[in-house]
């Protein structure tokens, strides 16, 4: 046998502004180094009701089921669609996004009876052709993404949940890159699943996926008529654990969920309304240097992501030779399309801690030169003009990348 | 609303001596708040290959497919069962305990034909009564826990492992509290589907779990007639991210995949031959000290787990009342027991960091001081002489507690 390779390896420090995972706040790299402690501790239990105290003014909603799944977003995902469905339901979901069509999927594995909305990639759902749908046939369930990380589009909610309610349909909804950087209304909007996940714009590590169900969705559960295919995902059995039972079911990770309580208690601090302003600047101002630079939007302005910018390739620039010089030489990490905009934009996210004017700033100077090396010019000057007549000489609560290097001891 | 509490919450230190989660190396700690990385960053996926290279050694395996799934050791449980079982098929379960009950319930909901060979909750399952099963009819699996977490009870593997060979059966076993600490022979016994947590002997935080497929098991997963139930155990999809094709599936946590590397690193640092070889020292030595305490185990010698001791609760004594104590008083935490095992055993764990001289010198006078404030008088003198016999003045090679509280900056 080859002698294996022992070597140290050190994680580099980037700066993060992909569809995630983003930059965190050394606050929580300081929580991710808690002492480990048991998961039925009577000190351990007391972190996982914070947790489910701290959430739900995040999904804006007063249900009491809410916590953490253990897994990430998918995992979550895959939580509301296996507890929800049974063989046979019929259920409609709305695709205009990767992880719209990664729900059909899960929903497929159920057995569910689908009927698929699709929609063009950059385009929200129309809620006519829901209506259109719900009119025809009775459905279980509507499916439907909040906040589609792979096209830039925040969905318009207001009018499929109000289909959904005259029509008494129940709502799925994702809202991974969403939660925690814009205004969730689970309550106001009728949703009876809602997952996300523990980075993006709630800012700790991967690996977890608040979830939450409503009441009626919780009683539901409890009336099916075959168990639900997944015991590691089953919500009855975890609620034994997260509620007054504590029915050992999985090792809870307090290393994940010190790190989760520690990025609540940021976004409480910081507060939900400014938190979200702060998201909305900063996603303005970036549109503002982006454009001014010559580039384009996929996205109509009407239904933009703040959180998560899809800009426009321009003809003829190499997409990974562009990303790749990015890394290189500004340690700086976008993301590339997805799919079927694969080699079409740039996903540019701007979530929770990497929310800030310090990104925006190191940015617009960063993706101008990287295209000026492949022949393509912009301005910028103007891109930066722009970016700080958006700002209005503020928006920078934080210098991200001087703290993380002091938290990570570099 | 009510104000939300927003006082930060700082985890105690525990001294972690029960079923798991047990203490972490300090270096540990330190990979736990290495600089979260992207999932597709050519630095991080090197990671997830060095994963890959320092896993098989700990199975004894030369399988192409090891690494870590997304979730907690059930999840890797589930991901065996869900992936290598379809509806209808005939397999063949072992339960002798809290865990291997699990893997019953996880194939039932696979829509299993599920044949159960019982043993009690202490004992082995008897390899004649798997012989006679397997005689009476054709299964595709059997499945089976090597190290029993609720019972403390190490089960042979070579007897089934040839029966299984012999009647041409798949094999699934569950090595949550042996891998990293017990010598695994995935190669040797034939086993189609291994699984273990990154917790425990592996010494990670909890969140993953160390997973092994062998060719013919990927080979027969790629001609399932069904697709697999969940799509987030899905290992086909999982394989295309782990191998070269990088295709994303989840948002692999960099801060839990950092951990379990340095956790690798440790534990081929010290040698496996040698890490075994001190679990069963200090697993001898506690058991010396337990019983000359006048204690007694409840397992037989010759099927004793090194790595999690069951001990018997003496008649009268108070189970939670004592274990408060430890915990008040010695900040100490050991297990109670499970199921059928409740109120009578206690299961103490000396598992990969926490397997330690310093711990078992800790534990002697802790359980002697807690029975005597119950009335139930031991000799603890003799306890600590018989537990340093064993030891023969080594064994120490970490010292728990200061490294610990080093590390936490305590």
């Amino acid at each position: 046998m080859e002698a294996l390779n022992l070597q140290r390896q050190e994680a580099p420090l980037r700066r993060l502004m992909g569809p995630g995972p983003l930059d965190v706040h050394p606050r929580v790299y300081k929580a991710l180094s808690s002492p480990v402690i048991g998961y039925l501790d009577p000190v351990y239990l007391k972190v996982l009701d914070r947790i489910s105290e701290l959430l739900p003014p995040l999904f804006g909603t007063q249900n009491r089921l809410a916590n953490a799944m253990p897994g990430t977003g998918s995992s979550g995902m895959e939580a509301c669609v296996a507890n929800l469905i049974e063989p046979g339901d019929r259920i409609l979901v709305c695709v205009a996004g990767f992880f719209g069509d990664r729900i059909r999927q899960m929903a497929e594995r159920q057995g569910a009876e689908i009927t698929v909305i699709e929609e063009d990639w950059g385009k929200p759902i129309d809620p006519a052709r829901v209506e259109a749908e719900l009119k025809q046939g009775s459905y279980k369930l509507i499916a439907l993404v909040h906040a589609e990380t792979s096209t830039g589009v925040l969905q318009p909610i207001d009018d499929i949940a109000q289909l959904a309610k005259q029509y008494d349909t129940m709502i799925v909804l994702d809202t991974v890159s969403s939660l925690g950087g814009i205004e969730i209304k689970v309550d106001e909007w009728g949703i009876d699943g809602c997952f996300s996940c523990s980075q993006k714009c709630i800012g700790c590590a991967a690996g977890l996926s608040p979830i939450t169900f409503s009441d009626r969705a919780v009683e539901m559960i409890k009336k099916r008529k075959t168990p639900v295919s997944s015991w590691y995902l089953d919500i009855s059995l975890i609620e034994k654990y997260w509620g007054n039972e504590r029915v050992y079911h999985h090792t809870s990770s307090s290393t994940l969920n010190y790190g989760l309580l520690e990025a609540l208690l940021l976004i409480h601090e910081e507060g939900l309304n400014k938190r979200f302003a702060r998201h909305l600047k900063n996603h303005k101002a970036l549109v503002a240097g982006v454009e001014a630079l010559g580039l384009k939007m996929l996205v109509d302005q009407a239904y933009r992501l703040p959180t998560l910018n899809t800009v426009m390739i321009p003809q003829g620039v190499d997409d990974i030779k562009l990303r790749r010089y990015l890394l290189e030489k500004f340690r700086l990490d976008i993301g590339g399309g997805f799919g079927r905009l694969k080699g079409k934009v740039w996903r540019v996210g701007l979530m929770g801690y990497s929310s800030s004017a310090d990104n925006l700033l190191f940015f617009i100077p960063a993706i101008s030169r990287a295209l000026a090396l492949q022949g393509y010019r912009t301005d910028l000057a103007a891109g930066l003009d722009a970016v700080l007549a958006e700002l209005d000489g503020n928006g920078n609560e934080f210098t991200a990348l001087q703290e993380k290097a002091a938290a990570a001891g570099a």
